[in-house]
């Protein structure tokens, strides 16, 4: 193993309870409530698709303003509630560990660069470290696009290459690309989702990953 | 099988998630940080356990005030984040039919009464419902004494009741006192949490719970 591709939210930084209440608001703005335990579920799939999800059980059809607009809303709605979205327990001591044993390693995720700067940031990120954000690939996860082109940009074969995610979709996206993942449970799903989903292990956070780094092959 | 008794939380209304994010503000500005996934995972068990176990992963110990000031903190916050609290997908057709079918049933929750009185209007009760909160027992969850309370005041044997809640807390409680239990999805546990910790079956909600009904013995 030479590489670690990390999904983003849930898994290096703690921002998936804020997304499920910010996008569950903005919904409920439009007429269509959703217990905020499915939207969860659901966070980390391009919120296009989170939305259209949500839509087609109200049985409506959006058109791209409004979904433009919904994306608007979960994102004001996002920063009144997460301001500061810290680093997950590990995430920066592993990162730091990463440069330092020179691991080559990235980040992929299906949000937007501009809207998570500020949360990159509070991760002390090595300069080298390769970011892939939503806006690079045509379809986002649980398509394999972000993965592939974050694994080009590493330049190692996919083979010797690990996705760490705390989603079922990053499991799914990191299968599509051929790609072994192992899963997190930092996000909030549960541990038997991400096994039955392909992860070949499942951490509690970085930190328990960080602590069995050997074990997965990386040296 | 002749009586229902059910957790209020993930289980008939919506606000588990609100809570996590109450709490979590709650206890960062008493220095005390944690990642979100780690404090939903202990929703539905005494507030002051909560605080405690994630005092003790900060190697601190906590006196009544400072407990109790973050349990105000916590409340102000939830009331913020989650003004309405609505009740979750198929709860009010449940309760609805369990009274027009005569079928005992009662709340069994952690909560005080007096913060959950404006959600509880939600659901439309039958005025015979039976509501044990915190404050009339000792000891709530995991602790079994609100499920026995409950099941003496419906005047039902316990071999007769089941317990319907979310979180493990409940099916544990459950188990300690003597009643069998399902486990919804819908306060964000998964599935195979449920069925760990002793959960006879698992539904998505009570929408689904009251489509199968008759499965569990229901008349």
């Amino acid at each position: 193993m030479k590489a670690f591709i990390f999904d983003f939210d849930g898994t290096l930084v703690d921002s998936v309870y804020a997304h499920t209440l910010a996008w569950q608001e903005a919904l409920a703005a439009s007429g269509m409530s959703c217990p905020a335990w499915q939207i969860h579920r659901r966070i980390g799939l391009s919120g296009t698709l989170l939305v259209m999800a949500v839509a087609r059980e109200h049985g409506r059809t959006l058109d791209d303003d409004e979904i433009k607009r919904l994306d608007k809303r979960h994102s004001k709605n996002f920063r009144a509630l997460a301001p500061e979205c810290p680093p997950l327990p590990g995430a920066v001591a592993l990162l730091a560990h990463l440069k330092k044993a020179k691991i080559a390693h990235g980040i992929a995720t299906s949000g937007k660069r501009n809207e998570i700067k500020g949360a990159l940031k509070s991760l002390s990120l090595s300069s080298d470290a390769i970011i892939v954000d939503g806006n690079m690939v045509r379809e986002v996860k649980p398509e394999p696009d972000l993965f592939l082109l974050c694994q080009k940009r590493l330049k190692v074969a996919r083979a010797d290459c690990l996705v760490v995610g705390d989603a079922v979709w990053d499991i799914h996206a990191a299968r599509r690309s051929g790609i072994l993942s192992v899963g997190l449970l930092s996000g909030g799903f549960g541990e038997q989702e991400l096994y039955n989903a392909g992860a070949m292990r499942v951490y509690k956070d970085t930190r328990a990953l960080h602590e069995g780094i050997e074990e997965l092959g990386f040296e």
